[in-house]
């Protein structure tokens, strides 16, 4: 017996409308390739977007076709997000900074018919085009789009259609391997959006002003193009336009309340702020995700300029929303710095997301705070096998294994140790790569640090210290090492410290310890 | 071509599982029939919710039968809230303030197969069983309630099945003809709880106390069970105690953040709290819907409580939610004045919910916060039929009809003019009733009053308001006349004014115009 409820799927298109219908006059604003300020209203926009989805269709657009863009956070990549998902074709947002050869290998495996490209792409794009031979259309961002708009009329219904229709597509980086593409469907697309908005989550409301820093061309700007509109809150879409002052300036013009991106941005917005004095006049939170936030960066945002901090964490495969480091009502009395230390893990599950650490022989691992183990999730908006089968089954006993090392807190809080393949693993039991690096960074000299395994004839492996230093700052291998002193356990301290120029990092900017540790692969402990 | 993601249904058992996994040690705390607290935490309360799913199999609830309540808000009624919609049975609660053949008619009509009744209404239920030829258990909940756990273990694995599948059955307190019920499925009462959550509904997450006073006897409780255990807040349930006194001692002792009920209740607790001259420590939030909430009481939560009112509209056959009154970021400077306008109409729509105005002839009317029709609501939690298809096609053109009557403001926001079958026809245009009875309210010396149309043999229909004095005050027909001049357009004066000691409510306390309409058939303004 079914319940006697309309049957309404759950589709992408009704969010757009219903901004249209009930947050008609609440603004979307640009900042352009060029410089200058768009500024238009969600009413505006989805009469844009019905434009576009019948230039789709006169482009030969049809169900299912992938559209790819590469660019960057604006108002024409949002309206692309919603003429392509709402027209039942699948929106595939390409990186542009990874590799021309996996740029093109990524284009040719999901077939794209038609390349979206912002001109700062336009080199980039001539250089690929022999190489994309499923592309029928490439369309710059500018007057070349607008020319396809013009010649369209507004008059469009959605299609309805099955929600678990596909609805984007978006690749892994692909550290290892070529890489490996998440197909979103519009159900799970829309209860992750749902789950995004929830206070515990992101907060989104129509109270909110939101810049989302983190890129549409990666895990949806991790759904703001589509939470923001479900919930009616203004976005401020700040293009290529990263840097401190840049922001700062869009900040304050635009009355930003909160924002998203990944440590390596706020890090640039933090130093521009304290070397020009400046304050934020609205900014309240701040979400920071995609890799791991460091302790310093929180206490900066909250106690030099007032900005609360949400540590969050999630992966493609994942939509890409999986923790988020809210308090609970009975943590609200805790001490600063417990208050902290608990906003320094990345979180506890969003609401649709399970997960639970498991051992070598997947056996679950209680949640004590200590225990370590793989992460594995399962969900409505993870992933059951990736896009034309590659790689085969992912799942475990149908869980999804995200390749982290956490360990889970009573309260449900996870803290990621390290990368499954990052683990240094020493006489049979783990150490943390990832709190070795904290502690090195936490030093004063250090710039950045990197801790990796490498093979002791003794202990399989043993932890050493990667770093830079900081320009005009010293330390030396002894002074480093004795600072670790106290802070972990003895067993855990690294067998030497290597002092580079530059650490590698990968095409999203992730630090690439795979690169690092080729280059270490013949560095003997034995021998020193 | 499909979304690659897992296949997961929407399921309540979901939330239950998820709050015990993710939010073991926050409390569920209960104020019981006997006076008594009892307090356990979401961990201990899904132990129980499996047991009592093992007891329901051995006493042959299958899947879809209705298992029927007459309960407080309480831990039991919680447990059989997820017990029977987690088991693929349907849950009927039941309003024990309905007369007791409605309550006859309505568990008959729904065939329920288990009745769990509270002590209070134990009486009743003996008063009862004669007619209620379905029922083959009636369950008490105290020892006897304990007894059925004890039997059982709390092994359990919960069923997987289409989140489409009937979960609950609530029926329309139904002021003309019989009750009817709405049917919610899995899926429906899941996305209209994602959409609950939200920081522009209520807003609910692991750092909210939530003291439903709504009951859990209708329409859920707005959704409180299921949006409080999906985000982890802790919940306090206040069983029969909903005097002023013991609302009060509750909110303290507990912590109490946020609350929702109807503005009887509140009115109650208002004149306890002023009387006594205390303060609320820790509530910041009070929802207030069921009826209309009047201007003085959000000031009285505001001003002199430093409480904020949300003001939400919804009905039975949506689940309830469809609307609330959070504000936009730019109405964020609103003088005080304006925002409390803002704050008395019934808010603008909730996530998921579309809605219009039309005029006798189906026609959308415009959002000019003047024009007024008869509001449609359509979307996922919307229902398309009543249970067993009573009353035949509810809806129009796709779109359910609410029996309101509604201005919408180019925001959004509608304002409840009146029920379709209240408003007053005058010469061809409409009158509000609800606008004539706020003003009338609003005199120091009126307690309670209504306006409803007499049949005029001029104009059609012409108002008269039919009034309570305050004990002690008073005031003339012709002061009142006088008090709604400058108020009111000259052609909605009432023509007449009629003093009573009482006005007739509904069995949930609604004033019941039908009655007071039939009280005043032969009432003739011509022959004054």
């Amino acid at each position: 017996m079914h319940g006697l409820m309309m049957d309404q799927p759950l589709l992408i298109s009704g969010l757009i409308r219903h901004a249209d219908r009930h947050h008609a006059q609440t603004e979307i604003v640009s900042k352009t390739v060029e410089g200058s300020v768009h500024r238009y209203t969600y009413r505006q926009a989805h009469a844009r977007v019905r434009r576009l989805a019948n230039a789709l269709k006169r482009l030969g657009v049809g169900m299912h076709d992938r559209v790819a863009t590469l660019a960057w956070n604006g108002f024409r990549h949002f309206e692309i997000y919603y003429a392509v998902a709402g027209s039942g074709a699948v929106i595939h947002t390409i990186n542009p900074r990874l590799f021309a050869d996996q740029i093109a290998y990524i284009a040719n495996h999901a077939e794209d018919k038609v390349v979206f490209y912002d001109t700062t792409f336009a080199a980039l794009i001539e250089k690929l085009k022999p190489q994309l031979n499923s592309v029928r259309h490439f369309i710059a961002l500018n007057d070349e789009y607008e020319r396809l708009l013009d010649k369209e009329t507004d008059q469009l219904e959605w299609p309805s259609f099955d929600e678990n229709t596909a609805a984007c597509l978006c690749y892994t980086s692909g550290t290892t391997g070529n890489p490996k593409g998440a197909l979103y469907s519009h159900r799970s697309t829309m209860i992750h959006a749902y789950a995004a908005a929830l206070p515990d989550t992101l907060n989104l409301s129509a109270r909110e002003v939101v810049l989302p820093v983190v890129p549409m061309f990666h895990v949806n700007a991790w759904s703001l193009p589509y939470s923001c509109t479900m919930t009616g809150a203004k976005m401020v879409f700040p293009g290529p336009h990263l840097d401190g002052k840049s922001l700062h300036q869009l900040f304050e013009s635009e009355g930003v309340t909160m924002s998203a991106g990944v440590p390596t941005v706020w890090l640039g917005l933090l130093n521009y702020m304290k070397e020009n004095r400046l304050r934020f006049s609205t900014l309240k939170n701040v979400v920071i995700g995609g890799s791991a936030c460091p302790p310093a960066m929180i206490r900066a945002f909250q106690d030099d300029f007032g900005v609360q901090v949400l540590h969050a964490w999630g992966m493609t495969e994942m939509s890409p929303l999986g923790t988020t480091g809210t308090f609970k009502a009975r943590q609200a009395n805790l001490q600063k710095a417990e208050r902290e230390a608990l906003q320094a893990k990345q979180g506890r599950a969003v609401f649709g997301v399970d997960l639970r650490i498991v051992d070598e022989n997947g056996r679950e691992l209680p949640w004590d705070g200590k225990a370590f183990g793989d992460l594995q999730v399962r969900g409505p908006w993870v992933i059951k096998s990736y896009f034309k089968g590659e790689g085969g089954d992912p799942l475990k006993d149908g869980w999804f294994p995200t390749g982290d090392v956490c360990t889970i807190d009573p309260e449900g809080y996870i803290q990621v140790t390290d990368r499954s393949k990052d683990v240094i693993k020493s006489g049979g039991e783990w150490i943390s790569s990832i709190d070795l690096e904290n502690i090195a960074i936490a030093h004063p000299a250090i710039a950045e640090a990197a801790v990796i395994g490498v093979r002791h004839p003794k202990w399989d492996e043993r932890p050493i210290v990667v770093a830079v230093k900081k320009p005009g700052q010293d330390v030396t291998r002894d002074e480093l090492l004795r600072f670790y002193e106290g802070k972990i356990a003895k067993w855990w301290m690294p067998d030497d410290v290597v002092f580079v120029n530059e650490l590698p990092h990968t095409a999203t900017g992730k630090l690439s310890k795979l690169t690092l540790r080729q280059q270490f692969k013949d560095y003997r402990l034995d021998q020193k």
